[in-house]
């Protein structure tokens, strides 16, 4: 074991985790998005058969969890522990959702960056030697957040085209190590992380997210870029999270004036997951279950079909609540980057 | 290095961290207390020279990590990452505290157990030779505690006895690596963790939580125990994080009928923070703030001064929202363990 510390913000695994199993579970809007035949289960009860929204983004979870584990082929105790994290109050999604499977759990909160949180913490614990396998978990539900940052769906408000649609998914991700006996080619990999700051350019509108996260997605990309010592051909996608169109083009315009042009290479998870035209979501998805679903379902694949070998991963937070909001504070941005490769099949 | 995962829960590290340097910031009633003398700054006003008691937590979040990395004598840049997380929705007390330290942000959320989760975080990343000196910190406000989960101050509300009272204060410690050549056995040492599950009683009452977290804390000591081959003898202390008096007496009585008498070696910050019987605090200190500060003043200090050689600390979380609250769910808690070790003066 000889990880590196590189730079100011990351790390570099000597032995790579590898994600052996994932899953995702979504709404019946993501299912009819363009990444709908991606994703393990399809939804069309907005309450997945629970009395509220937050019940049901619990269930959402605790299916997406259950579908890794199963798929995964171990038994529920060779995990360790549980990295997890939701846009409620309190990690409610979370909380409740996990309360049945007896695994320690390390509550976590990054907005939409959750996923890029849960998986770096997941890939440091299974490379230190501390777990042999561990799982990743995010989710968010357009009800319940609506409900909680905006306004309930009920009162019928009109949303400006740079408003976000937040998506009902959740993606559970199992993390394991990897050492000589068992390198486990077939499987993508985490190679390396990079870690956000939080990056507040003064943006105060809770509808336009995206040119909240767009600075502190440009911040971590430019500094992974430079601690790693890499640029942006040397990956076949650069993919964030939910910045939508609005955030996608202040991102590579802010990484254009510094030096990286990652046009060719940038994908937005938000403005993959639903057809704008069809779908009427404006700036297009957000929320923690974007990213972790699009990885879990069509990124993923990709990286396992060889049709990318490296990808960075660089899922998108607004930091905000309504009380911050509501007493006039701005909303910074966070965003935490992971450089995922898949091997080829000839060695 | 050479980190063992022990037992089901636990991890051991073969070259334990260190904490170089704490800092606990206080309202005044925490000032008042009978531990007031132990801690850094106490501040006369609810919100903290700032416009709100949000912002006021922030400012406390924030001269809580400035004392800590003043007193460590380290430049700012020398600290990799911050592990930190607050009681509010969103975490917002720890966003806007920490936005202008530059500094890659870990957002924890395990409600008052955040203290034990972010220092866990950081002595595993730190132990793993990720990063040389991390930081953690935890913050509670009681103004916007109460605001956001019970009754606004202004309402006046009768509280019955089993209610605890939020703690006003935040705690830093700067988490550092030893190895041969530097064992900085000045310091205390995170020897071992037991990292908590969420355990449901099924439990109702927000106005009870020593309730709802005592079993939580109670399967995570029994866990520990177990998982390290101790008992309860071989500790100095047993620190619970706010249990209170009505949550204490349950733990005893659970570790009690599993084979452990704790009695003896027992302690609770919330028990220790206030003077009930001069400042009415019924059952005693919760939140984030109240383990955090306690261990950064007063039991850091018994450590360094070798009244205690081995403490075990168990910040306790109860895990609510008003949400799930209001719609009936039962409130859950969650535990996390750390054994903190100081060695004595003579070789």
């Amino acid at each position: 074991m000889n990880n590196q510390s590189v730079g100011k913000q990351s790390i570099k695994f000597e032995n790579p985790p590898v994600i052996i199993s994932q899953a995702s579970v979504v709404g019946e809007m993501e299912g009819q998005g363009p990444l709908g035949s991606y994703f393990d289960q399809i939804e069309t009860d907005p309450a997945f058969g629970q009395e509220s929204w937050e019940l049901g983004e619990s269930e959402m979870v605790r299916r997406a969890v259950s579908t890794a584990i199963t798929k995964s082929g171990l038994e529920q105790d060779k995990i360790k522990y549980i990295f997890g994290g939701d846009l409620l109050g309190q990690l409610i999604g979370t909380t409740f959702g996990l309360k049945d499977f007896n695994i320690p759990l390390f509550g976590l909160y990054g907005a939409c960056s959750t996923c890029g949180e849960s998986l770096s913490l997941a890939a440091m614990t299974v490379a230190a030697g501390y777990a042999e396998n561990v799982l990743a978990v995010t989710s968010s539900h357009y009800g319940g957040a609506e409900k909680q940052f905006r306004f309930p769906l009920e009162y019928g408000n009109q949303r400006p085209l740079s408003a976000t649609w937040t998506v009902t998914g959740s993606g559970a991700f199992i993390v394991s190590q990897t050492n000589g006996e068992k390198p486990m080619l077939q499987y993508p990999r985490i190679t390396a992380i990079t870690t956000g700051k939080v990056v507040d350019y003064g943006v105060r509108d809770s509808l336009n997210m995206g040119a909240c996260m767009a600075p502190a997605a440009a911040d971590v990309i430019y500094q992974c870029f430079e601690d790693l010592s890499m640029k942006e051909t040397q990956f076949d996608k650069i993919i964030t999270g939910d910045l939508g169109k609005v955030g996608s083009e202040i991102l590579i315009k802010l990484l254009k004036d510094n030096g990286y042009d990652i046009s060719r290479q940038h994908m937005d998870c938000g403005v993959n997951i639903y057809n704008n035209e069809q779908q009427d979501t404006h700036s297009g998805g957000s929320g923690c279950g974007c990213s972790a679903v699009t990885l879990a379902g069509y990124i993923i694949h990709n990286l396992k079909q060889h049709m990318w070998k490296k990808v960075l991963f660089v899922p998108t937070g607004a930091l905000l609540s309504t009380v911050s909001y509501n007493e006039g504070q701005t909303i910074p941005g966070i965003a935490h980057a992971l450089v995922i490769e898949q091997k080829s099949n000839t060695p």
